[in-house]
């Protein structure tokens, strides 16, 4: 039997999709899991591709049959199960083989075990995957940080496997260690803000505009055919449309959501590095709160939870998606931006911008624009909001976005992450502030000094004297 | 020579003010610096107190000039100091010693390091100090973190130097370990979020409504007369009337806000424990983004950096304010709520209030009103939205912040602090929010399931069937 090209540890929805995937392209794929159970179901469903899956119920036989270099692929729940595996397969290792983590690990871990593993001759993927299981399955966007070597054995595969947008593969070797799961993380840190934003933008057209699910629904599928088209809209317009009993299918649902680490991961990152990621704050924030319904039920009876007609149109809700959207896409490259200088990573903001087109959740028809201006300028320095052709759309979508937060907030509609992207663009394009004023009361209170604007050093205020 | 009752370490400008303020109330203070040059000139400098005051160049001669068992005040930076010098005075301690840690330590070394000493027999307090330089000298609020063995030893001292509240001494015993200084980092965290609304508020007067600094200083000292009393208001209406050369003086401060660790930890720590502390991330974010001034300046002339005129009223900003001070005290005790449970302290949530009523920087006439609402409620389960005294106010003066906070959206005017509030109170407030959608979303695109409102179990959607 001929060796396999790689191997996955890992058979649940995304192991599973991206071993059929890789299969699909002509590689040979080892595959095993931790219940065995699932393997030699997993292989018979596979159709005509299980001539390329090669299963293994023990570990070693599993590393045996790869082609060395080996390429180990874990898609394995993240944290602990990832270190026992570690340990587990290294001892069946060779100078040169490569581990892959593909689940949504934190990149301090990445950087960790890369480390570890690196002073015994091995090599340690973060690699992070997205577009879930469809995407998996048929072309998903794949942000790869680890060594020469690696990009080096996995280059073909993931290129063969990944989305294509006009013909080119979403997938890039976007530095060392943790960088391909930093950037995996800002990602999903931006999918946060924006799957906020279409939930306000829900929320106003329901009740502050007395629209039904479905047509929002219809609104969100004509805005797909638009400067609004992203795969989040698309869904949007799909998912409000079921019905069931009479009923929209969206009614049903308990508005409680859910998270996983990497929206909090992003701005607990943004903070340690002294930036604010606060629209993604602003996404987390109204998930935790949703999450205490019962609090909030006993609130709306104390204070009523009515929400009042708002007078803004379809366009302007649009416009104010689109300059969200905008805003969001900045503040996540700036904080790409701050960690590729706090940890020496030399990341390609272009490219991050080109590989995020197709197959991951956040690609957006805005994602070309993104990508052209940061192709066309040295990137900005990672500063979008620098960027002319983005500054131009910002600049025209903007008043509207000032009238829809304006009228949300006036009329009791939730819009933390629409109001929080007026204040970062209003906070960030005023040269003169008033940070005069906290400093001004800092000092008093304690003494901190300033600085002045028309004299060196530090200074005291003449309240000391 | 009679030995001491308690020893500080660290004559900077806080442990200077404690130990002249211990003097002062008639204790003897054993005193050393780690540069030792300090130590003469401190003493020399403290007048009649002097005779109180027991100077040591030497650690060991430092230690054993304390009673036993022994109380040994630590005011030096925190982080890694704050370890050496444990590491440095422990082989000259005996069992039944204190370490104080008096500084803004992160919460979760100060429980590393109770464990550690504990261990040893030894006990460790972290202890919250507020008030600035004048509030360690003449009454401070204080935080206490520790053994009950401990509260013992310190009680008599601390309550004899801590600021008065009619009476009552602003000190209090709030839990072991950690429950101190993570008190004191949401006190800093309020701290943060109260400073920026007022710093909002007087961006909105200033070029919003076109009044001179003096004018807002005085509509500042005005409040402090009224329901907005406190000590930021009392400050910032005097330090808005100094002039240098017929210009106000903040206009010479550099408007760039500087910021230590604890804002930044409170809203970190509200992330990991499934919280959000969104006005404070606001004004985190608004410093962050008042440090990078060149960019400002930059963007200030790409998109313009005009503020409009708005149509609010002084006595809607001085609603807004309150409004917005009672949803950011909310938040901080939300916060301490969440990890009285995640850690076990038994914190006492109308203690707290109490104690932050005099001394502190936050100190408020509102904290009259917190406190008596914690006191007659078992207080509320720590959710302070839940009092009825504190429910009317906040009813009453919503409608303002929610005029100012959309004026400011409209018309240019940075309100991240302001219009966050608005949108936290919003979440919570409304029983049947739009987190439906992003469920939808999340079981769309990754098949992650939800919950429904008539059935139980996890469910998917229609767009699986």
């Amino acid at each position: 039997m001929s060796r396999a090209n790689i191997g996955i540890y890992g058979l649940g929805v995304m192991g599973s999709a991206l071993a059929l995937n890789l299969a699909e392209q002509g590689f040979d794929v080892a595959v095993t899991n931790r219940e065995v159970s699932w393997i030699a179901d997993f292989v018979a469903e596979a159709g005509p591709l299980a001539e390329r899956l090669h299963p293994h119920s023990e570990l070693s036989a599993f590393v045996s049959g790869l082609k060395t270099p080996r390429v180990i692929l874990f898609m394995i729940p993240s944290g602990a199960p990832m270190d026992s595996m570690i340990a587990a397969v290294t001892p069946l290792l060779e100078a040169g083989d490569t581990i892959i983590d593909g689940g949504n690990a934190n990149f301090h871990d990445t950087r960790r075990r890369a480390e570890a593993l690196g002073q015994q001759d091995l090599h340690f993927v973060g690699m992070g995957v997205s577009g879930g299981e469809k995407g998996a399955r048929h072309g998903p966007s794949m942000m790869v940080g680890g060594t020469a070597h690696s990009w080096t054995q996995l280059e073909p595969m993931l290129r063969a496997i990944a989305a294509k947008y006009e013909g080119v593969p979403c997938v890039a070797h976007l530095g060392p260690d943790g960088a391909g799961h930093f950037v995996k993380t800002v990602h999903n840190g931006i999918e946060y803000a924006d799957m906020q934003m279409i939930a306000e933008a829900y929320g106003l057209m329901r009740f502050g505009l007395g629209m039904s699910a479905p047509e929002i629904g219809a609104q969100f599928e004509a805005w797909d055919k638009g400067p609004l088209r992203s795969y989040l809209v698309e869904i949007t317009g799909a998912l409000l449309q079921y019905e069931e009993a009479g009923v929209p299918f969206v009614d049903h649902i308990r508005d409680a959501a859910g998270q996983k680490g990497t929206g909090r991961w992003t701005v607990i990152e943004a903070l340690q590095m002294g930036q604010s990621a606060s629209m993604i704050e602003a996404a987390i924030g109204a998930r935790s709160w949703s999450s205490e319904k019962v609090l909030r039920e006993r609130l709306g009876v104390q204070y009523g939870a009515g929400r009042g007609a708002v007078s803004v149109s379809l366009d302007q809700i649009a416009d104010a998606l689109m300059a969200g959207r905008i805003l969001a896409y900045a503040q996540g490259f700036r904080i790409l931006r701050q960690a590729a200088e706090e940890y020496n990573w030399p990341l390609d903001f272009a490219r991050i911008a080109q590989i995020w087109r197709a197959g991951c959740i956040i690609r957006a028809a805005l994602l070309d624009d993104i990508a052209e201006a940061f192709e066309n300028s040295a990137s900005h320095g990672g500063q979008l909001l620098e960027a002319e052709a983005i500054a131009a759309k910002l600049q025209a979508a903007l008043p509207r976005l000032r009238a829809v937060a304006g009228a949300a907030l006036g009329a009791g509609h939730p819009a933390p992450a629409l109001s929080s992207a007026v204040s970062f663009f209003d906070s960030l394009r005023i040269g003169s502030g008033t940070a005069n004023i906290i400093q001004a009361q800092r000092d008093f209170f304690g003494r901190h000094g300033f600085e002045r604007l028309d004299q060196e050093g530090k200074h005291h205020g003449p309240w000391w004297d």
